[in-house]
């Protein structure tokens, strides 16, 4: 990674526009672009001025005028890599946009690599690898809520609290290393007891930026859910209705869908991604059968699963279809929403609520909204059943039940609200600090599993030298996350997954 | 038309970038702007702030943050519009353009129509419609050459030329006018010799643009180029060896070629647009006929024909092909380029140029370059022939002919440079306004046909009151053209066609 280079680069969006803007960065940013910028002003210097100022002029190619364009210049250190900067906004035909590059190519620049100008921002201690990384997750977010994740971590949220930990373990572990030095004399400079608070706290607090991962991954990648069930069940309907187009292949007759069909959509800023599958039952054709391997496969990726069964059915029956489901994988880190379809075939049946949690915590009853609360009470459609969550001993704790209508779209809000409660778990993304980076996740999971030696050493007594390894561990693993600790192997695999311009 | 409401758009091209840039012009401009604009430095007030500075601050929700900004900041009248604009560079997620967009008009901005900001700096007196018109070329320009004229025009290059006419017409037609007022005294105040001297120059400089509309428009749009001739002569070879890639399928079997293939090469900045055709001959198979009609389609709207022939083909035969070819629609718009093929066939045969034009304008010799000069002289390959251009007494005397070898691509280097000088016709791109646009083209013939009429009138002592009607047609047509006469229609169709954001 040479510094010394100019970099330059299209930093908008590909295509044409009524403008765009090439970015060029490095010590030699200000005399290349002296060499094809032509300023409007008489007698204005590139190199005299100051940073965060603007000027209208023409470059040119030799006698040939390219484009009128404004450039703006701002001076090292006070700019985004830390180095000389200059942005030339001008025409956004393809032909001119090519043309400058081109020109500060030829005069010099070097074509900037993937996320280049943020690295180098990174490398002059103008942001931090956390940073830099959220740099590319804001770019790509195409939610609400994954853009609201990314900037709060652009924003040095996430390394605060990780630099926070470290430098108080930092001051611990110089302690017991001085310690070391008089190994002879037996001193004690760090207080265990107080050490033992500090590593419980970061243990904790490790823990839970660990378990955030979960809906971090769920913002930035979207949640599979998987629409299963016997054929003939609604779930093409349900999947269209939840759509509000009409998607997948609706006919009576079972067996119809036997492709997976995909699409988003984007509940209070988290993307689901719906899966509707090819029933599971005994079947005999070889294409169904294919489908049917198709849908498990699904079901594994899955995050939620969606099981369609008939509100008609005895629910010994639907019962002992989800038995047979949890037998096919392993379902410990996927949660089943039983959906009983066609209530309106049930209406009036019975006076019993549409759905009971089996307890407070998993069921959609512990969730409570402002959005909710001021829904009228349920009509005549919703709210009734002969079933509740109990009446499906395969059920486990975490999975629901719910009555819905597939056809006339009755249970469907409550659908959506169970499946963004499912995907919070309690956290706000507003107000927790929320792990969206595998990396990052990885780091934090080696620095609890040394952080949890650590604290067992404390209570066993370790020796210090010991205990040192553990918890420069510690800090090893937290300092990958903000870069204080990193690779030229880690830089490469992080940037090069920007975009050029970057 | 409003003028008084604040228009903001996305001006980068769509999709996702390092940076997009969303742009806002009006009175309302700062005014929106502050209320969503937290400047980084503190006490920061953009109504203060003058023209041409750059500020850093984020943008933001109520107490959410959206992204962190630079704002450009251009104060009227000295900006593109002529109002304020404020331009916000901001992260280049399709969802941060969107939110700010919508924020700006969630805060009284209203969404701006296609080339709004340019129609706005054309009301405002910032550019003539001829230098807004250029702007539109200027953004969709694809080549080298279709971008130097619209520069230029969008420089006023265009605009000098016929305001200058328009002025020393105005001062005349005053002049006449006023001999009107004393119609009853016979005087003369508009010296006549003076009027028709200068008449006849503006006749001659309009006949001179009129004329640089073929240049102009095939640069515009390019120039359709059929290949044709009898089947298997080998007009798929010539295409792919053109195009440098297999675009057309070859095979040995006659007639294989029955879709019109269309491929573009760009020549010195002109865009040439190839098209292999079915080889013309008595087909008897339909789907051949068909192929057939196909081909006169094209050459109706051709521009150059290649008509192919062999080399190993008797002289009389090929004659008798073109004249067969000339008769089935009207060809004096359009070149016929002979093109005799598997020159290789020949080698040796006899000691002739390759090429001969009939006469010293339309034929290729007539034209030199730096270019060619540099050139070694023919090899075996090239330069010997049978044949010349007399030979082919059906060739009329702006055709060409060239021997060629479409599978060794020998003499394709000379053909390339023939098309470019037909396109040309003497014309230079750096030197010669050129009219692009059909609009201005039909204005200058109408006021040419005024001052044709005018000329006439001069000669015969036309009366002052319709000499002066036939000054007043060649001055509003010449006004139509940089805007200042014109309609909301005309405007309507003009920017209609511009991207948003310009």
């Amino acid at each position: 990674m040479k510094l010394n280079t100019t970099i330059a680069a299209i930093a908008t969006p590909p295509g044409m526009g009524a403008i765009a803007v090439i970015r060029l960065s490095g010590e030699d940013a200000v005399s290349i672009c002296e060499e094809i910028f032509l300023p409007a002003e008489k007698g204005l210097r590139l190199a005299e001025l100051a940073v965060g100022s603007l000027h209208l002029g023409k470059i040119h190619d030799n006698s040939e005028i390219i484009d009128e364009v404004l450039l703006s210049i701002f001076r090292s250190p006070r700019s985004y890599t830390g180095e000389d900067i200059i942005e030339v906004s001008c025409h956004g035909s393809v032909y001119i946009q090519q043309k400058i590059l081109q020109l500060l190519l030829d005069h010099g620049a070097e074509p900037a690599k993937p996320g280049e100008f943020t690295q180098r921002a990174f490398l002059n201690g103008k942001m931090d690898l956390s940073q830099a990384e959220a740099v590319a997750d804001l770019i790509a977010s195409g939610s609400a809520a994954f853009h609201k994740v990314a900037m709060q971590q652009m924003r040095g949220g996430f390394s605060g609290e990780i630099k926070n930990l470290r430098k108080q373990l930092l001051d611990f572990i110089s302690l017991v290393e001085l310690e070391l030095d008089f190994s002879e004399e037996d001193v004690e400079f760090a207080d265990r007891t107080e050490l033992k608070v500090l590593v419980d706290t970061i243990t904790a607090m490790l823990e839970l930026l660990i378990s955030s991962f979960s809906l971090g991954n769920a913002l930035k990648n979207g949640i599979p859910v998987v629409i299963a069930g016997k054929p003939n069940t609604g779930k093409s309907t349900l999947l269209n209705k939840l759509l509000m187009e009409e998607k997948a292949l609706v006919s009576e007759i079972p067996g119809t869908t036997r492709d997976s069909i995909e699409d988003v959509i984007h509940l209070e800023g988290i993307s689901f991604r719906f899966i509707d599958t090819a029933g599971i039952h005994e079947a005999t054709d070889k294409v169904e059968i294919m489908g049917i391997e198709r849908t498990m496969e699904k079901i594994r990726q899955a995050g939620i699963i969606l099981f369609m069964a008939e509100a008609t059915d005895t629910a010994g029956h639907i019962d002992h279809l989800i038995e047979g489901l949890l037998e096919k994988t392993d379902f410990s880190d996927k949660t089943i929403i039983l959906l009983l379809n066609k209530a309106d075939l049930l209406k009036g049946k019975e006076d019993l609520p549409a759905e009971r949690a089996a307890d407070g915590t998993g069921g959609v009853e512990g969730r409570s909204g402002p959005s909710k609360s001021n829904k009228p009470a349920p009509g005549p459609d919703e709210g009734i059943s002969i079933f509740n969550k109990q009446t499906f001993p395969a059920l486990r704790e975490k999975d629901h039940m719910l009555e819905i209508s597939a056809k006339t779209g009755s249970g469907l809000e409550k659908l959506k609200s169970l499946l963004v409660s499912i995907i919070h778990h309690g956290r706000s993304i507003e107000n927790d600090i929320i792990v969206t980076n595998i990396r990052h996740y990885h780091a934090l999971s080696n620095a609890h599993e040394a952080a949890v030696r650590a604290s067992t050493g404390l209570e066993t007594a370790l020796s210090g030298e010991l205990l040192a390894m553990d918890i420069r561990e510690v800090l090893y693993h937290l300092g990958e996350i903000t870069g204080e600790i990193t690779t030229d192997e880690i830089l490469g695999n992080i940037f090069k997954n920007f975009c050029i311009g970057k």
